[in-house]
Protein backbone atom coordinates (compact mmCIF):
# COMPACT_ATOMS: atom_id res chain seq x y z
CA UNK A 1 0.00 0.00 0.00
CA UNK A 2 2.97 2.05 1.10
CA UNK A 3 6.09 2.12 -0.26
CA UNK A 4 8.73 3.51 2.75
CA UNK A 5 10.91 5.35 0.31
CA UNK A 6 8.35 6.80 -2.29
CA UNK A 7 8.36 10.35 -1.73
CA UNK A 8 4.64 10.69 -3.61
CA UNK A 9 3.33 8.09 -0.68
CA UNK A 10 5.27 10.75 1.66
CA UNK A 11 2.79 13.03 0.25
CA UNK A 12 0.04 11.14 0.43
CA UNK A 13 0.16 10.60 3.95
CA UNK A 14 0.87 13.86 4.76
CA UNK A 15 4.49 13.41 6.11
CA UNK A 16 6.28 15.51 2.94
CA UNK A 17 4.77 18.97 2.31
CA UNK A 18 2.83 19.55 -0.78
CA UNK A 19 1.04 22.26 -2.05
CA UNK A 20 -2.04 19.87 -2.37
CA UNK A 21 -5.30 20.61 -4.61
CA UNK A 22 -7.05 17.52 -3.78
CA UNK A 23 -6.70 14.84 -1.24
CA UNK A 24 -9.65 11.73 -0.82
CA UNK A 25 -10.08 7.80 -0.48
CA UNK A 26 -8.52 7.43 -4.40
CA UNK A 27 -6.12 10.21 -4.94
CA UNK A 28 -4.02 13.28 -4.00
CA UNK A 29 -3.28 15.92 -6.38
CA UNK A 30 -0.84 18.64 -5.54
CA UNK A 31 1.79 21.01 -7.68
CA UNK A 32 4.80 19.41 -9.38
CA UNK A 33 7.97 21.44 -7.81
CA UNK A 34 9.46 22.56 -10.95
CA UNK A 35 6.29 23.30 -13.00
CA UNK A 36 6.40 23.49 -16.80
CA UNK A 37 4.44 25.86 -15.99
CA UNK A 38 2.79 27.50 -12.76
CA UNK A 39 -0.08 25.34 -11.62
CA UNK A 40 1.43 22.17 -13.27
CA UNK A 41 -0.45 19.30 -11.12
CA UNK A 42 0.32 15.83 -10.66
CA UNK A 43 -2.24 13.01 -9.60
CA UNK A 44 -1.06 10.17 -7.73
CA UNK A 45 -3.44 7.17 -6.71
CA UNK A 46 -2.83 6.88 -2.77
CA UNK A 47 -2.42 2.95 -3.23
CA UNK A 48 1.76 2.72 -4.54
CA UNK A 49 2.01 1.57 -7.62
CA UNK A 50 4.53 2.06 -10.24
CA UNK A 51 3.26 2.47 -13.42
CA UNK A 52 -0.56 2.72 -15.18
CA UNK A 53 -0.45 -0.86 -16.26
CA UNK A 54 0.26 -1.77 -12.60
CA UNK A 55 -3.15 -0.26 -11.28
CA UNK A 56 -5.84 -2.19 -10.38
CA UNK A 57 -8.61 -1.46 -13.46
CA UNK A 58 -10.92 -1.07 -10.25
CA UNK A 59 -9.20 2.07 -9.39
CA UNK A 60 -8.53 3.86 -13.19
CA UNK A 61 -11.71 5.09 -13.90
CA UNK A 62 -11.55 6.42 -9.82
CA UNK A 63 -8.36 7.84 -11.12
CA UNK A 64 -9.31 9.61 -14.24
CA UNK A 65 -12.34 10.94 -13.09
CA UNK A 66 -10.29 12.82 -10.75
CA UNK A 67 -8.04 13.90 -13.27
CA UNK A 68 -11.00 14.97 -15.93
CA UNK A 69 -12.03 17.17 -13.07
CA UNK A 70 -8.85 18.68 -12.76
CA UNK A 71 -8.47 19.59 -16.46
CA UNK A 72 -12.08 20.69 -16.63
CA UNK A 73 -11.21 23.38 -13.86
CA UNK A 74 -8.02 24.74 -14.98
CA UNK A 75 -8.71 26.63 -17.63
CA UNK A 76 -11.16 28.84 -15.38
CA UNK A 77 -8.61 28.51 -12.37
CA UNK A 78 -5.76 29.48 -14.12
CA UNK A 79 -6.95 31.57 -16.87
CA UNK A 80 -5.85 28.73 -19.87
CA UNK A 81 -7.05 27.96 -22.76
CA UNK A 82 -6.20 23.98 -22.35
CA UNK A 83 -4.60 21.21 -20.71
CA UNK A 84 -1.65 18.70 -21.49
CA UNK A 85 -1.89 15.58 -19.72
CA UNK A 86 0.81 12.96 -19.68
CA UNK A 87 2.36 10.14 -17.88
CA UNK A 88 5.30 8.73 -18.48
CA UNK A 89 5.64 4.56 -17.63
CA UNK A 90 8.83 3.72 -16.97
CA UNK A 91 11.25 5.57 -19.47
CA UNK A 92 11.62 9.15 -18.25
CA UNK A 93 9.64 8.35 -15.37
CA UNK A 94 11.16 10.59 -12.82
CA UNK A 95 9.25 9.39 -9.47
CA UNK A 96 8.07 5.44 -9.15
CA UNK A 97 4.37 6.24 -8.03
CA UNK A 98 2.03 6.46 -11.41
CA UNK A 99 1.66 10.17 -11.44
CA UNK A 100 -0.57 11.89 -14.23
CA UNK A 101 1.01 15.57 -15.43
CA UNK A 102 -1.72 18.07 -15.40
CA UNK A 103 0.32 21.10 -17.42
CA UNK A 104 -2.23 24.56 -18.19
CA UNK A 105 -1.75 25.44 -21.88
CA UNK A 106 -1.83 28.50 -23.59
CA UNK A 107 -2.11 29.58 -27.28
CA UNK A 108 0.81 30.89 -28.15
CA UNK A 109 3.21 29.27 -24.79
CA UNK A 110 6.54 28.51 -26.77
CA UNK A 111 5.66 25.19 -26.63
CA UNK A 112 4.28 21.97 -28.68
CA UNK A 113 2.51 18.70 -27.48
CA UNK A 114 3.94 16.93 -29.89
CA UNK A 115 7.01 18.69 -31.64
CA UNK A 116 8.64 15.55 -31.44
CA UNK A 117 10.49 14.59 -35.05
CA UNK A 118 7.51 12.12 -36.59
CA UNK A 119 8.51 9.00 -38.63
CA UNK A 120 7.14 7.14 -41.61
CA UNK A 121 5.37 3.90 -42.16
CA UNK A 122 6.72 1.59 -45.35
CA UNK A 123 3.88 0.55 -47.30
CA UNK A 124 2.44 -2.36 -45.25
CA UNK A 125 4.34 -1.93 -42.18
CA UNK A 126 1.67 0.17 -39.80
CA UNK A 127 -0.46 -3.29 -40.39
CA UNK A 128 2.11 -5.52 -39.00
CA UNK A 129 2.75 -3.19 -36.67
CA UNK A 130 -1.04 -2.77 -35.58
CA UNK A 131 -1.43 -6.56 -35.79
CA UNK A 132 1.38 -7.05 -32.88
CA UNK A 133 -0.39 -4.80 -30.23
CA UNK A 134 -4.26 -6.15 -31.17
CA UNK A 135 -2.87 -10.07 -30.97
CA UNK A 136 -1.66 -9.39 -27.20
CA UNK A 137 -5.08 -7.15 -26.54
CA UNK A 138 -7.04 -9.67 -27.87
CA UNK A 139 -5.20 -12.57 -25.82
CA UNK A 140 -7.68 -14.01 -23.20
CA UNK A 141 -5.39 -12.64 -20.23
CA UNK A 142 -5.44 -9.07 -21.20
CA UNK B 1 -22.91 11.25 -31.30
CA UNK B 2 -20.80 11.68 -34.38
CA UNK B 3 -19.41 14.94 -35.59
CA UNK B 4 -19.95 14.82 -40.45
CA UNK B 5 -16.31 16.81 -40.83
CA UNK B 6 -14.62 14.33 -37.42
CA UNK B 7 -11.89 12.43 -39.10
CA UNK B 8 -11.56 10.33 -35.91
CA UNK B 9 -15.44 9.77 -36.07
CA UNK B 10 -15.00 8.70 -39.44
CA UNK B 11 -12.40 6.07 -38.21
CA UNK B 12 -14.78 4.77 -35.38
CA UNK B 13 -17.43 4.37 -38.09
CA UNK B 14 -15.35 2.54 -40.46
CA UNK B 15 -15.59 5.26 -43.21
CA UNK B 16 -11.66 6.00 -42.68
CA UNK B 17 -9.06 3.42 -43.08
CA UNK B 18 -7.11 2.47 -40.36
CA UNK B 19 -4.76 0.30 -38.65
CA UNK B 20 -7.28 -0.96 -35.37
CA UNK B 21 -6.03 -2.29 -33.15
CA UNK B 22 -9.22 -1.88 -30.77
CA UNK B 23 -12.47 -1.65 -31.60
CA UNK B 24 -15.15 -2.14 -29.12
CA UNK B 25 -18.47 -0.51 -27.60
CA UNK B 26 -16.68 1.86 -26.09
CA UNK B 27 -13.71 3.17 -27.46
CA UNK B 28 -11.57 2.79 -30.74
CA UNK B 29 -7.72 2.25 -30.98
CA UNK B 30 -6.00 2.58 -34.22
CA UNK B 31 -2.14 3.51 -35.46
CA UNK B 32 -1.37 7.39 -35.39
CA UNK B 33 -0.15 7.82 -39.17
CA UNK B 34 2.93 9.86 -38.46
CA UNK B 35 3.96 8.37 -35.13
CA UNK B 36 6.61 9.56 -32.49
CA UNK B 37 7.93 5.72 -33.10
CA UNK B 38 6.09 3.30 -34.68
CA UNK B 39 3.46 1.02 -33.49
CA UNK B 40 2.14 4.90 -31.59
CA UNK B 41 -1.59 4.45 -30.87
CA UNK B 42 -4.17 6.88 -30.62
CA UNK B 43 -7.33 5.39 -28.02
CA UNK B 44 -10.07 7.83 -28.73
CA UNK B 45 -14.16 7.18 -27.60
CA UNK B 46 -16.52 6.23 -29.88
CA UNK B 47 -18.89 9.50 -29.17
CA UNK B 48 -17.61 12.44 -30.49
CA UNK B 49 -16.42 14.75 -27.59
CA UNK B 50 -13.64 17.30 -28.17
CA UNK B 51 -11.78 17.34 -24.57
CA UNK B 52 -11.65 15.08 -22.38
CA UNK B 53 -13.50 17.75 -20.13
CA UNK B 54 -16.48 17.42 -22.35
CA UNK B 55 -16.47 13.49 -21.48
CA UNK B 56 -19.37 11.78 -20.07
CA UNK B 57 -17.79 11.07 -16.99
CA UNK B 58 -19.33 7.52 -16.90
CA UNK B 59 -17.47 7.55 -19.78
CA UNK B 60 -14.06 8.38 -18.44
CA UNK B 61 -13.30 4.98 -16.49
CA UNK B 62 -14.30 2.62 -19.69
CA UNK B 63 -11.90 4.84 -22.10
CA UNK B 64 -8.91 4.60 -19.61
CA UNK B 65 -9.11 1.40 -18.81
CA UNK B 66 -8.86 0.40 -22.29
CA UNK B 67 -6.00 2.76 -22.28
CA UNK B 68 -4.33 0.98 -19.45
CA UNK B 69 -4.60 -2.06 -21.46
CA UNK B 70 -2.85 -0.84 -24.70
CA UNK B 71 0.08 0.39 -21.81
CA UNK B 72 -0.07 -2.99 -20.43
CA UNK B 73 0.40 -4.71 -23.79
CA UNK B 74 2.76 -2.73 -25.79
CA UNK B 75 6.15 -3.18 -24.62
CA UNK B 76 5.57 -6.84 -24.90
CA UNK B 77 3.64 -6.46 -28.35
CA UNK B 78 6.64 -4.02 -29.42
CA UNK B 79 9.39 -4.91 -27.25
CA UNK B 80 9.55 -1.64 -25.64
CA UNK B 81 10.85 -0.73 -22.21
CA UNK B 82 7.88 1.71 -21.54
CA UNK B 83 4.93 3.85 -22.22
CA UNK B 84 4.60 8.04 -23.20
CA UNK B 85 0.50 8.51 -22.88
CA UNK B 86 -0.77 11.64 -23.24
CA UNK B 87 -3.28 14.10 -24.12
CA UNK B 88 -3.90 17.82 -25.61
CA UNK B 89 -6.85 19.64 -24.68
CA UNK B 90 -7.30 22.21 -26.93
CA UNK B 91 -4.00 23.61 -27.29
CA UNK B 92 -1.66 21.63 -29.65
CA UNK B 93 -5.31 19.47 -30.44
CA UNK B 94 -4.92 18.41 -34.17
CA UNK B 95 -8.09 16.71 -34.22
CA UNK B 96 -10.94 18.10 -32.38
CA UNK B 97 -11.79 14.05 -31.46
CA UNK B 98 -10.41 13.40 -27.78
CA UNK B 99 -7.58 10.65 -28.49
CA UNK B 100 -5.49 9.10 -26.06
CA UNK B 101 -1.83 9.13 -27.75
CA UNK B 102 0.17 5.84 -26.35
CA UNK B 103 3.77 6.07 -27.48
CA UNK B 104 5.88 3.03 -26.74
CA UNK B 105 9.55 4.11 -25.27
CA UNK B 106 12.55 2.77 -25.28
CA UNK B 107 15.83 3.37 -22.87
CA UNK B 108 18.16 6.22 -24.87
CA UNK B 109 15.70 6.70 -27.29
CA UNK B 110 16.55 9.95 -27.47
CA UNK B 111 13.93 11.81 -26.25
CA UNK B 112 12.42 12.51 -22.47
CA UNK B 113 9.23 13.10 -21.47
CA UNK B 114 9.60 16.56 -20.50
CA UNK B 115 12.69 18.21 -21.42
CA UNK B 116 10.33 21.26 -21.61
CA UNK B 117 12.17 24.03 -19.71
CA UNK B 118 10.61 24.18 -15.81
CA UNK B 119 9.91 26.76 -14.16
CA UNK B 120 10.26 28.02 -10.36
CA UNK B 121 8.13 29.45 -7.28
CA UNK B 122 9.01 32.61 -5.66
CA UNK B 123 8.07 31.85 -1.61
CA UNK B 124 4.20 31.39 -1.20
CA UNK B 125 3.49 31.73 -4.71
CA UNK B 126 2.67 27.79 -5.21
CA UNK B 127 0.15 27.88 -2.46
CA UNK B 128 -1.53 30.85 -4.19
CA UNK B 129 -1.67 28.64 -7.35
CA UNK B 130 -2.54 25.47 -5.55
CA UNK B 131 -5.61 27.27 -3.86
CA UNK B 132 -7.18 28.54 -7.42
CA UNK B 133 -7.56 24.98 -8.51
CA UNK B 134 -8.32 23.64 -5.05
CA UNK B 135 -11.62 26.25 -5.15
CA UNK B 136 -12.82 25.17 -8.40
CA UNK B 137 -12.30 21.50 -7.41
CA UNK B 138 -14.18 22.16 -4.46
CA UNK B 139 -17.19 23.85 -6.35
CA UNK B 140 -20.63 22.42 -5.79
CA UNK B 141 -21.11 21.71 -9.41
CA UNK B 142 -17.87 19.75 -10.29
Amino acid sequence: MRDAGCVFCGVVHGDTPADVVLDDDVAVAFLDRSPVFKGHTLVVPRIHVVTLPDLDPALTGPLFERVRRVTAVMPAALDADGTFVAINNVVSQSVAHLHVHVVPRRRKDGLRGFFWPRQKYAAGESAAFAGRIRHLLEAPSK
